[in-house]
């Protein structure tokens, strides 16, 4: 089976986590979407715990990054994170960052459009 | 006139600003945006830049956090900054960072989706 990775980096402000944990939630409702794993780069359950856990159970890991574009930690930390855990053990397929899908450009709007009608 | 202000972490990967351009322009598509005003955390153009400018040809600006979830930046350094710049001689309002809105859900499910059929 496929495993559904979402990583996130994490923050002192423990309403970041939460957010993270809904929305992994709501997408274990969507269609092809057994299990979502969660891991952050800072803050538990950490990047490895997640992978370890996706790897017991399933044959592929499709590592999400919950981030905004192609930083360092996308390009680098997470991919380093993942290949000290699962090395070439696994099927990894790496999707690409929120970027400028066309719904974060309508999500952005609908947040600005929130504040200026407040 | 109503500014819209988008504030991004930035990173030394150049692409993630390009993203960030890319999307600030696609905004300005949108009805009732006039122009996109972009300020990077960490590069340039710098927050404090985004603000100035936002301020001199605005009166209302509306700070859209281009950022996952409220975490310290979004919640600490970003408001200082503008307080910093603009005090009380502008209307600020902050709009809210992408979080689990809907369409976050959507979008992330997206990816996965692309990953999976690569």
């Amino acid at each position: 089976m496929t495993a559904f990775v979402l990583i996130a980096h994490g923050s002192k402000n423990p309403k970041f986590q939460e957010i993270v944990l809904k929305v992994a939630k709501e997408l274990e409702n969507k269609e092809d979407v057994k299990r979502v794993y969660v891991g952050f780069l800072m803050g538990k359950p950490s990047i490895e715990d997640a992978i370890k856990k996706a790897a017991a159970n399933d044959d592929i890991l499709v590592i999400v990054p919950f981030f905004i574009a192609e930083g360092s930690h996308v390009v680098q930390d997470i991919r380093r994170k993942v290949e000290e855990v699962v090395g070439n053990r696994k099927k990894v397929v790496y999707a690409k960052a929120l970027g400028d899908h066309p719904l974060i450009v309508e999500t952005l709007y609908q947040r600005y459009l929130e504040a200026v009608r407040e």
